[in-house]
């Protein structure tokens, strides 16, 4: 009886009857004839509602469960509730109710019953479920709909018609203050004359500040509004379409970054700013006039209006964040990398010159950890949630530059190390981005030295009969960057390379596919010419690429333990679209990642772009992600010393002075020496 | 002794010297060697300072007085300050400090002292004075110019530029939170760094929110910052530009609001954007032009940059309010005359598309009183203040809506009444807007019935020698409103007029002035044919304009006195450019304003102006409109019978049934009655 509110008297002492609402066990005592949704909001039951009970939103549907419940001590009979009335008959034959249903503001209690709340009647119902971190993020999102009805002008008061809005607003949905921009103003007089004085507003409340009218329609606005999260990279631009009622993911999309054309990574495109005046506001012009595209395409996918995308969350590195806010990127070229400003930050989408969505949209921009670390990296903290892990946790979002985050309940680290894009295909003989006819896995027999492979776009191995046929398009094209690391590792493990990264020659190896290449030697993975297609191989500068790339995510992290005081990590989370393809394995035995049980190397998939979701569906997580990012400790790996001495001690795979030496269990790496006819190899030995 | 303050211990307890500021008396004790600006602020006395006493900025300065005060009770002596310093010589032989000066963050309390704070020291000075109100109105505004120092990029520490900034404007000014839009962003790093981590920034702090950075300069910005105080008039646009640190206006100017092409008067306007889609639009994009040349037209008068303008404050009818913001005016053509919004609006100039002033100047827009009475309105009431009035004030702005205000300290009321344009000279035969070679003032000898007259540009009467020489350009053109008022009040003084407004023949009159037009007369003022120029009289036509406007203004002014309860008021106040040009005498004879002894009668001149300006110089000015016009009883003459009796009542010169006949002591209206061969004047007078 404990649970019963204090509000509600006593079993009996009234007629009032017992309501218990599942699945969150809330009771209480109600007068006959209370409608349910009332009984639900008092009680604080997360039952959703539009329309604010007036019969028409159809949101607030609930399950009455009929019988005996001995569970909640109540026994419910077939006339608990109120027999269907017109309103919930009309709404059956225009749109249908589902079998079992009622509509929570029109059926009223007639005596004690359980009410089941069904997960789409619930506001807050949990979108975003990370398995990794047992968290879940439920909606909590900035805008929302609510049905209001405002009082017609009246020349004895001659208030504005905003001001009666915000009136209704205050009174029906207990909304302080509220503001509405110039574009809902312009439309706002319309709308309330069409709807007979009733409206459908969409209303943002993401910041302290007055709630802001987003936009309205006249009467019950049928649709749905949306919000865009976008992972805005220094390659690829994606962007999750996402319903704000619900989370749900309508359509995605990636297009090429088009900044590309300026300088294929960061450094090259400052260095673009600095040398050409204005050329900080052709890179602005370009992303931004990306991302009107992107917005008109997913929404065309979607089927829906582009002017229904009312939010828009960014998440990027503080390059990508400087030229997408018309900043120029040039202190972020040079020591101290100072950022134009770390916070995040709340603007509207005109601000950024977007001109698709909703010309009252809202922006929200995560903020930036360090000069270096962006708010792609606090977006994979905030997905990842380090700082609630019980264990020691590395995170590593792998990328032109990698992000990353080592912590725990305690602390947390960052940095960012500068890999380059080898991992992402570029600076690669025959690397390719990740795109149909990639190879991206390699397995070499450690006998034969004879590899098989499987390229994007088709299911076979390369040694499975009917492969050739089962490629799409123009067949196997080169190695996207999971391919490299895989075909790395093996020739490690097949003994084709040695512990300093050089490739034998065929008399080394006693396989004629170690071709001599100058005065080194590659390795031949699959010679197409027969068909027309590439002759693609591993040549030593390729094997060099991955090992400065590998040594900077290595020194990095390695770097973070330091800090921290560790000399081991409990697990490991490869984050970024690249990182959930990394074979766990490969990346050890190549050195990429600290040594840990490689079940305990999990893929977090594109974890910077789960962070965007989630602070696109939660006010509450935006709020937890720049709390989180205050508390986080950021190490500058430029001006560290001893990253240096970790990226060079990093280089070989591995290397005997590194105290954590990538042996997995099961793995035994050859003991391998070759010597070169050149130079190159024996200089890199002899450090 | 009472005025010491608690914190200074008392005299010869201490080392301290008795430190007197005029003129406001402040006094305290402080220790030897404290530095005059700081015994200012911790005495509250108000003493400006832009650097915060870093001797750069030399707002500070104030004017020590030696010698004997009896009336003070202190002898100061000539080494109660320090002697002059380095920063003090420099800056007098750089700029030149006037004598007897000193710089208050300089100078250094070296015994009793009595220092006065010259008024261009002060910040709160005196800048609107309101002679007819006895108010003051002290600047405050919105904007403020601060020299802060900023702590250097730590990449230890990576917080952004902007945080560091905010953390400055915290510690140096105590401004709790800041906030930057995107074009400060982007300028901010540069100035940082040109400064060499000193910046001046303009911070405003308009509203509860946080303050927001509308500029910022490397180093001491040794320029001034300025706002348009703007009345946007239905024929008129008229801005001045204003010194936001002193107040005073650098330039003025007025141009023609082209949405005249769209339609005369406001209701026309509206009709056009309810007959053409897009109309509403078309004249947004007008005036909106319209006033970004006059930002930059009075920037290049004053020789400013544009860019300096920071802050614009907009007064306009409720018309010319939405078709500013872009809202379609089509519900203030017809009853409720429904305002969008009525509240007081703070927006971006790029809100509305003003490109020439600061890329982050901030719009206040002053708050509506209702559909038909507007922002204009609420200026007069800023300027006049009719609520802090002791005696009963009635205040008209005439144009070509009359907006009037009634009140004193208990009450205001508020209406508008729709004159039309003929007191600006439109609908009159020879009517013109007031301009050089228009008639203005107009007197009839009451025995001869021979006009004479005097012409704006020239400062000799018509019957005066050279006068016909002192014409400028072409002569005399036409009538202008205030012109035509004296011109119907003499022709009525002159008996050429009956009560009812007919205007009597050649032989009912005695003078070959009067001619026939058709069935009714007309009185020839001016023939300048001869040399080439037009012929202006009066017809009965321009009477019959000029008797329903003041029928309107007067039966408006009446209502306002019913709902108070009263049959007289204290004082009139005629305010409007042109308000300021009529004269009170003919004003009364006409029958426009109610009887009160002629010297109650005020002209306030462009009183929406100076509400303009009080509210740009004066956040505080600002809330207490908002507060004024909230508590402002709001009458709409459209809807109210008694306005329609009133104003049938009031068309004669004086008539009968007026309670209040407009007889001055020193006038005797003629008894004079004309029966033309027409029916008009019959019909009108058998009323």
């Amino acid at each position: 009886m404990t649970e019963i509110r204090p509000l509600s008297p006593p079993v009996g002492a009234t007629g009032d009857a017992l309501v218990i609402f599942t699945p969150s066990g809330k009771r209480g005592r109600f007068p006959i004839g209370t409608p349910v949704l009332t009984a639900a909001r008092q009680l604080g039951v997360d039952l959703d509602s539009v329309c604010g009970g007036r019969g028409i939103c159809s949101k607030c549907q609930v399950t009455p469960q009929f019988g005996e419940f001995p569970k909640h001590g109540v026994s419910v009979s077939a006339d608990a509730l109120s027999p269907w009335n017109a309103v919930e008959e009309r709404y059956d034959r225009i749109r249908g109710l589902p079998e079992g249903r009622r509509l929570g503001c029109q059926a009223r209690i007639e005596g004690d019953i359980v009410i089941d709340v069904p997960p789409e009647s619930q506001v807050h119902r949990q979108v975003v479920r990370k398995a990794a971190s047992e968290r879940e993020i439920v909606m909590d999102p900035a805008t929302h709909l609510h049905v209001v009805e405002v009082a017609e002008p009246d020349m004895h008061e001659p208030r504005g018609d905003l001001e009666r809005l915000a009136d209704a607003l205050k009174e029906q949905w207990g909304v302080e203050r509220v503001t509405a921009p110039l574009p809902v103003l312009a439309k706002l007089q319309q709308a309330l004359r069409k709807g007979e004085w009733q409206a459908t507003v969409a209303l943002w409340r993401g910041d302290e500040g007055p709630a802001k009218v987003l936009d309205i329609w006249p009467g019950f606005h049928e649709g749905r509004i949306y919000g865009l999260a976008i992972d805005l990279g220094s390659t690829t631009i994606a962007a999750h379409l996402t319903d704000l009622r619900n989370g749900t993911v309508k359509a995605s999309a990636g297009v090429m970054n088009p900044q590309i054309r300026f300088g294929e990574d960061l450094m090259s495109r400052v260095s673009y700013a600095m040398m050409n005046p204005g050329g900080d506001r052709e890179m602005t012009a370009a992303v931004r006039t990306a991302i009107d595209g992107l917005a008109q395409g997913l929404a065309a996918e979607a089927g829906i209006a582009a002017r229904d995308i009312l939010e828009i969350v960014f998440v990027c590195n503080p390059v990508m964040h400087h030229l997408l806010l018309g900043i120029d990127p040039v202190e972020l070229g040079q020591a101290p990398f100072a950022l134009a400003t770390s916070a995040s930050m709340s603007l509207e989408a005109r601000d950024l010159g977007l001109g698709q969505v909703n010309e009252a949209a809202q922006v929200y921009v995560l903020p930036l950890i360090a000069g270096h670390v962006g708010a792609d990296a606090a977006a994979v903290a905030l997905s990842e949630r380090p700082d609630q892990s019980e264990d020691l946790v590395l995170t590593v979002d792998v990328g032109t530059n990698a992000e990353i985050l080592l912590g725990d309940r305690s602390r947390v680290l960052a940095c960012s190390s500068p890999t380059g894009p080898a991992f992402e295909g570029a600076q690669i003989s025959s690397g390719q981005r990740a795109a149909p006819g990639a190879i991206e896995r390699v397995e070499i027999d450690p006998a034969t030295k004879e590899p098989r492979f499987r390229v994007i776009g088709s299911p076979l191995w390369s040694d499975e009969a009917g492969f050739a046929e089962s490629i799409p398009g123009t067949g196997v094209t080169g190695i996207c960057g999971s391919g490299i690391i895989e075909v790395v590792a093996e020739m490690r493990l097949a003994g084709l390379l040695d512990a300093g990264g050089l490739i034998g020659s065929a008399e080394q190896t006693g396989t004629p596919r170690c071709e001599p290449q100058g005065r080194t030697n590659s390795y031949l993975l699959w010679d197409g010419t027969a068909q027309g297609g590439p002759r693609i191989s591993v040549t030593q500068g390729d094997i060099r690429a991955i090992q400065l790339a590998k040594s900077a995510l290595y020194a990095g992290a390695r770097l973070l333990m330091d800090e921290m005081g560790v000399d081991h990590v409990d697990r490991v989370t490869l984050a970024g679209a690249f990182g959930a393809h990394i074979s766990p394995k490969h990346a050890m035995v190549l050195g990429m990642i600290p040594d840990v049980p490689i079940d305990k190397v999990q893929s977090a998939g594109n974890a910077a772009g789960t962070g965007a979701r989630i602070a696109l569906c939660s006010v509450a997580a935006r709020r937890e992600v720049e709390q989180l990012v205050s508390r986080i400790t950021k190490i500058e790996t430029a001006i560290e010393p001893r990253f240096q001495e970790h990226f060079v001690a990093a280089n070989a795979i591995p290397h005997a002075t590194d105290p954590f030496p990538n042996l997995l269990a099961e793995v035994t790496l050859p003991h391998v020496a070759f010597n070169a006819g050149g130079g190159e190899g024996r200089r890199r030995r002899g450090r």
